[in-house]
């Protein structure tokens, strides 16, 4: 077993209030039968770790600090519980955040995602922002151990874009994604990836256009403008409109004119989520122009991953592109700042150099 | 060609007012040639002849006096245009009621019934509550002669029925139809037939609640009642709900309620239109719950009525008792104000005896 | 723990020759941690336990005596291992007969029932011709306290119709079942409850024809007349065949002449393992006439399992027709003869009285 | 009308032999109704041709010389029927060459590809290697205006890689194409560029595996090489093989071997016309390993030209290279040779510089 009489260091959320996140040090505790022990290579900052920090009213509401912070991460298996067979130590891992019960009937029927006793990672108390974390070896998956870890912390919010792509059904043909954060970048990776002919990118943010640009985007639309709404109607008009949309921006002028985008029979997505209930036109868009929608939470836990392994090497280009901001775990302060001024890609802490 | 020197009988919206509607006498005129003269065996009231005949917003929006009434009907092939082939004299025929451009994007992916070009039956100035109809031979298909006029008659809104139920993707699962009415008891049938386990059924009349039961729902709910909610919520509690639901209310009670009673990963089928936006808490059901909510509006032209033929063996003791009433033509106003009431099933016409 | 001082009764295949079997006692083991101890109340007998009792070449490639017999069953749970946390005493369960690996790439991809490393129950050493087994608590699945063993008994090869019916994508449509033993009734009765319009039931012997027919078969066809090949071509003429066909033959002319009779774009299930190749027409059928070939092994481990329950209501008069044959087990030598003489429908043990 | 006094060269087949092939003057008659007159710009060398030119005995039971030769090409609109309306003089169309009936069952399930009463294109007198062809216009679809004819002329066998890909359900996985002939070339081409993670290719010759690695092939197989079953039963072994195979060859040896490398619940696409029956052993692959077995037969008439030009601009560099020979129309002889020899990837004829 490890031996770490100093402990090691880990941001903990200590006082509820903006910010109110420090650096702590934690002793290593042993492990029980099904968990296994990640020394962590990177870890990424999440929109989850946004509202955290900056300490809003669904962050009140549904934690109680001090907690660890952190839930996107890869590293190195360094021990493992005595039940632990299908993971050993060397292995370079990133980690699923939804851990299913396996007995209820969201499980029975292959959708351990939507479980009805679904716990989650960031309520484990093995936050990713640290050296170490303890973690049920379930969450584990095992990557090919030539994958850098730049793009091994990337499978998680990946898997998002991945399966959004996917269930837009978007195929080869038009897709507009709403909001160019981290999960609307990766799925127009994702999109590019599998061939769409043409993708629309929507975004507040110039910067982010041009990340979505040099990643794939082929239509780049800035909602603030005068002509936005028309720009959107006018995309293929002697087609109805683009063959999907997914949204990642949670609000109700995103997601309206997404719905108003989409062709008869299209799909609408949704990945990005909503505060309170949004009004759509049902009548109009979705029975008279039937238009599906749908929303994902979470990847399947195990086909989304193997799904995004498999498309991993025509993806790297991009993934290089979206890792804009890399800090060491003592500059968390900075990469908060960064995170949070909607300017940029994705941002990693790099916190071991495997 | 046939000879009527009197004309025929044919029910006319007359004036854009609250009823305003009269039988007139029409002479015939000759066939252009892709269309089909129908002697007309049966007519049925649908909710759009209410809306008509009541004159809401929408009616006098969408139509302008005078106009023929009546799109739901079967009758007998009596002649032909010269290049109509594959329907002959003496057919008995069914008719879609919605006429695809057959060069648009829809059209092109095989979604004829959404075409971008669409013209609908109402507007062709053929109406169906006469003795006779000159119909463009595309929409009419061609029925086994030994089916009976009552059943023939049912098989445009009863496509909307079996399609909901295969949108729905309740297998054998559980079902909950909101709104008793025609689309909701024909959709209950359809779902018994195909082997859904349990179907529950809400609707205010408690008339149509147990002519519901009487087609094959298990389970009744009236949404006016204290604990309605309550007994939605507590629909399959250990699976997280129904495995999907049909709302043919439209509106917003209704459509909440059955997307709070579906379980994760489920389906909401949309057949009711509802006026104006409604309101979707996104984030809890579509997103977090994977709740799919699609709408249907009318048949695949060809493929849904084929379904629907080959359902119909099974269907007939329910189609039996979802049509409640049968008029003369010229009983219209007592056909109307029972269709009006909100407490029958179908009301058809029987117009010729063949 | 239950006391069995003399042990309990179970049916061994002790010599490696046809028949071979014997009526032999052992004594209760303690439990193993996931273990459960089940009373067993009914038993069947399955087309492999009639190949082990026949010991023909591939029950002589495949088994060495001594062994114990029987695979499906239902019973009363008595006792469980200190890990089994999901099953209680007094449950009525039934056996799932395929053990997955749980970590293998089919396992992670929801297909445990063709996992690479796949343990069947019949390997297992816990025959089900027997008063009591040990059964790995995977295996089971409990089902409803009122549903009657004799139904519960059939949920293993339920599954295989259900499956089959739903594979064969013959929604309500017409569809040919070849071959009416057990499976082939079970895929009529699964059929008919799902709506299917027409089915066309095919066997040598005219008495499971007639069974077929009491459970729904429209259509007969024995293939050993002269005209059978006629009859089967001449189904659905204008529409070049039926829309699916399911095979529980297993043999070269009955998968012909089916994969001949199925419409372009349709289905041809297979559920009957035949020996050695089976030479396909591929240009014609399955590549010109675009039919797919699919086979099923097993049901899905658990959505199987919840359509089959979902399904079961619907299906019980058929069931207790298809059950024609009851037996106590010492009487296990009439029992096969008439599981073996191709006349029969389901063949059960009638083992406890719960 | 356009007028050519001397008529227009066009490539016959004038006598039942081999060869017996040559280049003929045809007047230009007038257009029916429904008829385009296209200028050829290009025309490309299919299989079939190869066959009618080597006279084999499927030619010579097929086709009763003379005729007119081909039926891949591209070209732009010269006049029109008056029945004409969506296309126009001076569109840049490519062929369909199925052309389907409209009123069968087939044509109503929206499958007009294998409709009951089929014509194609090499039956209609309008051979595609001349200078011009009289087209019904249902079978032309036009195209975008600044496509190169190069690739223009490539849509039609395009479509069956493009539809082969998509049947596979290979989606990000392993795909293995047997025979690297244009199709198989094509289907790699449309796998790269929806993002297959890896493609193995087999052909004899090292010329095509080379050009099949230009464009995307990840591995290079010799099926006569000693241990060419070797190497493909060792194609992820850890995961019983790959996800999906798409067969070109039309053999026992390839489609055995291909369906063998296939993982469990993997699908087996046949685009490659075996002669006579194939034997296959269904219980090992189709059975108990679930390995579907789907053949194409042409384009879905709409959906796939859709799919295929949405998929374009992705493809173009490696059409670029499929494209490995260009004859003017005189050298048909040097075209066909060079087609028969098995080493070059698609052979087309420049006829028109537009």
């Amino acid at each position: 077993m490890l031996s770490l009489p100093m402990g090691y260091p880990i941001l903990m959320k200590e006082r509820p209030m903006p910010g109110g996140v420090a650096l702590a040090r934690r002793q290593l505790r042993s492990l029980a039968a099904n968990e296994v022990l990640v020394r962590i290579s990177r870890a990424a900052i999440c929109g989850t770790d946004l509202h955290i920090i900056g300490w809003n009213a669904w962050a009140a509401k549904s934690y109680k600090p001090p907690f660890a912070l952190g839930h996107e991460f890869s590293g190195i298996v360094i021990d493992r519980g005595n039940e632990v067979h299908d993971i050993k130590p060397g292995d370079k891992v990133a980690a699923e955040t939804h851990l299913p019960c396996g007995h209820c009937s969201q499980c029975a029927a292959d959708r351990g995602h939507t479980c009805l006793n679904l716990r989650v990672f960031s309520r484990l108390d093995c936050g990713a922002f640290a050296e170490y974390a303890i973690v049920p070896s379930e969450l584990l998956r095992v990557l090919p151990a030539d994958l850098h870890h730049k793009y091994a912390c990337l499978m998680e919010p990946l898997g998002i874009g991945v399966r959004a792509v996917r269930e837009s059904q978007a195929r080869s043909g038009q897709l507009l994604v709403v909001g160019c954060g981290p999960i609307g970048l990766l799925a127009i990776a994702a999109a590019k990836a599998t061939g769409t002919t043409r993708i629309i990118a929507t975004d507040l943010s110039h910067d982010r256009l041009r990340l979505a640009q040099s990643i794939g985007a082929d239509t780049l639309i800035d909602p603030s403008e005068d002509d936005a709404n028309e720009q959107l109607m006018s995309l293929r008009p002697n087609a109805g409109g683009v063959d999907a949309a997914i949204d990642t921006s949670g609000n109700q002028a995103g997601i309206a004119s997404a719905l108003s985008a989409v062709r008869p029979g299209g799909t609408l997505l949704l990945a990005g989520l909503p505060n309170g209930d949004i009004g759509l036109d049902l009548s109009r868009h979705v029975i008279l122009r039937e238009i599906a929608v749908r929303g994902i939470y979470g990847r399947h836990l195990r086909t989304t991953w193997q799904d995004t392994i498999d498309l991993l090497p025509a993806l790297i280009p991009a993934l290089d592109r979206i890792v804009t901001h890399e800090f060491p775990l003592h500059e968390y302060e900075a990469a908060f700042d960064i995170a949070t001024s909607g300017q940029a890609g994705k941002v990693q802490f790099v916190i071991n150099d495997d």
